[in-house]
């Protein structure tokens, strides 16, 4: 693999700003001297022209570009139970096998430490780019990262990556075919485990439940938010089949929360399917391990992560990059989905 | 965090290798004109004096290490379906995040390609150091690497580490107290489903499985070998429920393959825990996310990533590093264990 820092030097860049050399090499190593708007306008050049400054360790390396960077803001012990992050990181693992690149992985406690992380990465040539994800609505690392200059690729709709390269999942659509089955099924109480409103993929497809459910004459669909946990989805579970007006079916966000359902389900002497049709997200191998198996909209979260980073490989190649969506979930029947018995 | 080669110099390590400064530069940067047998001495003695080149990405940073290596042998896919990665990843990341350092993870696909992305990474001083995972009886890694000089924990028992300092579970005596237990509830016939063979710590159990067996005069025991997924797991209970000699216990040496267990069971009518008990290994939060609950052998594998990389600080700091090993698993008794009916 060739970079466009093989071609052009920091004389180029220098010209191009209308600085000296040495203006260039102080606001890429953050030292004071040049002005901040002088550096914006350097690192703006730097990016249109695809320049880096050639670090020793770089140079020591074949490639223009080694390691990706990966910063992901959940508490760490959450991480190792959601089958979502591993199967994701594999997913970046195959394509950086491919191009004998590494992944650099670090968990933060919250948006400001990934910022100043992703800058500092970026600055000291660590990465060559970068995977954002987790997106919020109006996500605050957006803009501090735009003037950075650091390459990289957004997961989440359009909307929520303000001009970064994305990849996302059609949330929306998907959420409204996982209604419309269970709908045309005969289920008309429908409830959805989901996950935190203040993630821009969660909000979506609490809206887009609401919108489908209103179109369908359903109601707005009771909708409980959590935080992803298996705990928190058998709570989650427990109250709805606890509460007078007890729905049919249950749409959960993620497997985890879905087996779990499972769980409390069979606890309370709920029949799946008779009683109660359950359907997963992801569709990780979890769902097919359990009796009955968990039918569930199936996203192939490992392609999912091949194709963000073979996306951002292109925006660190300099190529246009175009924002994509990854393929549609599909519905997969399996066990956990009937026609209501009453 | 300061660390050594803030006070050693290249000339010190030039001097005591008896070389000039130019040859260590040639050793560290992988160039020729230095023979084997001096760059060796070379790394050597810039090891024993805790030198390493100071590249300018390193220069930039404010501490001697911010990133250290992790690389995994297993298919990508594979990786995403591991509740022990995850977690063991989580665990790193919980004393990385204490000392504002980073991972470097990378799948391989054999062993000989570890050792070569290790050797790198250190020459290049990508990382400060690194954590090998799934030792092997005489593990190719261990002589390669230890000439290298890259300071490293090896997770294994002592016997499979090769002077590598290192952080082992006891999965002997583990093993020893699930199988006891077993067959305190009254259990006679009782079958193991193992990991591959090649790995040490499976080998070291089902040595232990076969010897305690043998000790409670049960007979060698069944033991089936699988390579963790759930699919094996549940094709291996499977095979077990149809054979002539049912087991009345199942011994899982990961969880995700114990929940298959029990969706077989169930699938096959097998009712648990009065037809069949399972006990699971690791104990993640699935255990307790399906009905009934699964028993389980407790490992706090957060913990054991922690564990692992605090001694690898110790190393990299050049304190003397004590191999140790990590808590004991302990058997935690939920709802998938009982005396056999008959």
């Amino acid at each position: 693999m060739s970079a466009p820092t093989e071609r052009i030097t920091i004389k180029d860049v220098a010209a191009a700003a209308g600085v000296s050399k040495g203006a260039v090499s102080l606001a890429f190593n953050n030292k004071p001297g040049v002005s901040e708007a002088t550096r914006e306008r350097i690192f703006a050049v730097a990016r249109e022209l695809g320049w880096a400054p050639n670090s020793s360790a770089r140079s020591l390396s074949r490639q223009a570009v080694d390691t990706i960077g990966l910063a992901i803001c959940r508490p760490a012990r959450l991480l190792g139970l959601e089958p979502f992050y591993m199967e994701f990181i594999s997913g970046i693992e195959s394509v950086l096998a491919e191009r004998d690149c590494s992944l650099l992985l670090r968990l933060v406690g919250s948006v400001e430490e990934e910022i100043q992380l992703q800058e500092r990465w970026w600055r000291e040539r660590q990465i060559g780019g970068s995977i954002l994800v987790d997106l919020r609505q109006d996500d605050p690392r957006i803009a501090p990262l735009r003037k950075s200059g650091l390459p990289a690729v957004a997961v989440g709709h359009p909307s929520l990556t303000g001009g970064f390269p994305s990849v996302w999942t059609d949330d929306a659509t998907a959420v409204g075919e996982a209604v419309r089955y269970l709908a045309a099924l005969g289920h008309r109480r429908i409830a959805r485990v989901g996950g935190p409103t203040g993630l821009g993929h969660s909000a979506i497809r609490t809206e887009a439940f609401e919108a489908v459910m209103a179109e369908l004459g359903l109601g707005p669909g009771v909708h409980v938010e959590t935080g992803f946990s298996g705990e928190e989805g058998a709570r989650a579970t427990r109250s709805l089949l606890l509460s007078s007006n007890r729905p049919t079916a249950i749409v959960y966000d993620n497997d985890i929360m879905a087996v779990a359902g499972l769980g409390v389900a069979t606890e309370m002497g709920v029949s799946i399917p008779d009683e109660l049709s359950l359907l997963a997200w992801d569709d990780s191998q979890l769902c097919r391990l359990t009796h009955p198996t968990l039918s569930a909209m199936s996203h192939d979260v490992h392609s999912f992560g091949a194709q963000v980073t073979r996306v951002l490989f292109d925006v660190i190649a300099g190529q246009e990059a175009v924002s994509q969506p990854a393929a549609l979930p599909q519905l997969v029947p399996r066990g956990s989905t009937a026609p209501p018995r009453s």
